[in-house]
């Protein structure tokens, strides 16, 4: 009968919930998804969004469209606010779903360190809306700088600082280097975009601090070449609408973003386990949390031990934890127990612009074009969805031909 | 001395102000280009975006990067506010602008009749964002459809009513009925998408009235094979969140959209002129208005003489009058006198769905698959950008092959 077949509640329509739910097809379980948004987003590709080289529904794709040939999953739109382990029931902000093995995949968000305040002057990019707010900010400066007829607010007009030297700062400055020099060089007539300013900012002492300090040179040295000034080993104390301030001094920019904390979405708080700093869950060797076999916590929002440090939070990891927990799963459903989660690292790669990234596979280690090849195959082969894989493809060929953003377009927001 | 040449300004970057620069590329003016959004909007294929079909990039171009080979083209990001024309300047949002010959393209926007109170029950169709809303409250029916538990919330939820059936209100229900039917059939579990109601509501005894009576009942039979429900000649007497009220019946409906009115952009008011009741400026035969030769009015915002009738606010005859003014700037340098305007009518086109539209070309008349390649055509051909048509072709070829729609993505509004 399969109204007694055992209830799954997978939280998250991200990479960990999605393909823990499709480990689970074909399984005997029901399987409800449940997420707030509609879709699922290739956030790997989100700052291409937010800089205007691809269009929203290029990098997303409606969950119920992903998984609608796997029959034992209901996908539900709702937003997860509370879990009672202890009643096996997840409370949604739209009535309430019980379960019998429950996999909290809710992901992370970025964190301004206490510093809520800074989130109007700096967005930070997780969502699509975030891309396109970033979208909006930054080609609304070229336009008011075009007329501005006060040099020193042109100026301002004209410099972005990005906070953070990680991945994805290394990309939105990057990508905002080629924005001024190439794509709007001839659009303007009052100023010359390629006289903008972009700063990216990073309290350690050099950019993509995870990969080995080689590749942190090559990456510096690439980004030098479009331009992007570096401050490494910078404080910043706040940021408002002058700019950043860093201590004594301040760095005036019309444009901040945000790519430097992040946290771990706060459902993880009602689970009772331990959480670390960034509030991801503590779990078990086998992803399940203390005294609850039957809850798994997967994705960013875990904290898995590997090696001396910590399973990073990237897609392969993602996807890496949430089949695990998917198959610990079908172990219970036989009477088996489960097994530790072991992380394969298959290597990193950091995109900076055309012909430009760095890769990192074990010993491996590439810059330059080879790099940036890498990191186009590799992405494009993990798109969902083959019509997403074409629309990129299309993008991507036509701005590598033309040097041109096919998305440079500002979508208001509504009154 | 280029300081001393005329100053054109245009107001509106549509089809009419966008055709009016281009036709002055060469001429000895300087020209600033003022639009309240940074891109033009190819609006005969908004109902794609707002229907899923279509991403918001794949029909809009930046207005500086269409118009940056044009060396006497500045574009403005700017919302005119106020039009002097015995300063002759155009007030803006941030500051003004001093002008020797004006065209007016403001275009227009969708009226509800003096009941403005229906607006948030019933969205209309005019700008991207307009077209992400609906997109958003068509997805967001099925969603909520499919976890309600009411039969009756569930039927409302499920029915759709489109009011007006103009070429808009036709092209609406005819993709919500192709959205029920094929796009979203087996990507829910609960309820039956198939069994949603589509329901067209005209005023007029029949659809598409500026037709041919015989393509009217094409049209008509066409909507009815996708499912649609017509009601001709049904007066709405209210909007609110139950529904549409015709009298003292109520239809009841989860979402309703608008494609009944439009109301020329006020800003015609500032000229002057005697306006029509849809506001639009009764200009001369030259398309200038009383009193000033160098104020010309164009495109959706104009009320020009045709016949019996009047010019109809197509895009094909938004870029003949902008052209058209254009010309008589430049016979008035040369210290000629200016020409009246004479719509050259190319004909008609209304799609309704794959394989579906109707074609009024002179005498001849189309319906069905030939009808729908002509439209097809058509439009490809009239996308202003290279890499747009690349990516509606492939948007298009892709929904013709599988049904699907590759922008089912609900774009959250931010808090």
């Amino acid at each position: 009968m399969a109204e007694q077949r055992p209830q799954v509640v997978i939280i998250g329509g991200g990479f960990a919930g999605l393909y823990a739910a499709k480990a689970l097809k074909g399984a005997p379980v029901r399987i409800t998804l449940v997420d707030r948004r509609n879709h699922h987003l290739f956030q790997p590709l989100l700052y291409q969004v937010a800089t205007a080289a691809l269009a929203a529904p290029d990098i997303a794709a409606p969950i119920r469209k992903i998984l609608r040939r796997q029959r034992n999953v209901t996908v539900q739109l709702a937003e997860a606010r509370e879990i009672d382990t202890a009643g096996k029931r997840v409370l949604l902000d739209s009535g309430e779903l019980a379960y019998d093995f429950l996999i909290v995949a809710a992901g992370a968000t970025h964190s301004y360190f206490g510093h809520d305040e800074w989130a109007e002057h700096a967005p930070g990019l997780k969502t699509i809306s975030d891309a396109l707010d970033i979208r909006r900010r930054v080609l609304l400066a070229f336009e008011k700088a075009e007329h501005e007829r006060d040099p020193a607010k042109r100026d301002e007009l004209l410099t972005f600082a990005v906070v953070g030297g990680g991945p994805t700062g290394v990309e939105l400055a990057g990508a905002l280097g080629e924005i001024a020099r190439r794509t709007l060089a001839r659009d303007f007539r009052n100023v010359n975009p390629g006289s903008a300013r972009v700063i990216l900012l990073d309290a350690s002492e050099r950019v993509l601090p995870a990969y080995e300090p080689g590749l942190s040179d090559r990456a510096r040295l690439q980004l030098e070449d479009l331009g992007v000034e570096i401050h490494t080993g910078v404080r910043v104390t706040g940021i408002d609408a002058q700019g950043v301030h860093t201590g004594d001094s301040i760095l005036r920019a019309g444009t901040v973003l945000w790519a430097a904390g992040v946290q771990a979405s706060p459902l993880g708080r009602s689970l009772g386990a331990e959480q670390d700093r960034a509030g991801r869950v503590i779990v078990e060797p086998d992803l399940s949390i203390p005294g609850h076999p039957e809850v798994f916590v997967v994705g960013d929002q875990a904290a898995v031990k590997h090696g001396e440090g910590w399973v990073p939070g990237v897609a392969p990891a993602a996807i890496q934890m949430g089949r695990h927990a998917a198959a610990n799963i079908k172990r219970a459903l036989k009477g088996q127990s489960s097994e530790p989660f072991a992380y394969h690292d298959k290597g990193m790669l950091a995109t900076i612009g055309r012909s430009r990234a760095v890769a990192q596979l074990g010993r491996m280690k590439f810059s330059g074009w080879i790099a940036w090849m890498l990191w186009l195959v590799v992405h494009i082969f993990f798109l969902i969805g083959f019509r997403n894989r074409l629309a990129v493809m299309l993008d991507w060929l036509w701005a590598y031909l033309t040097f041109q953003r096919s998305a440079r377009i500002i979508m208001e927001e509504r009154h």
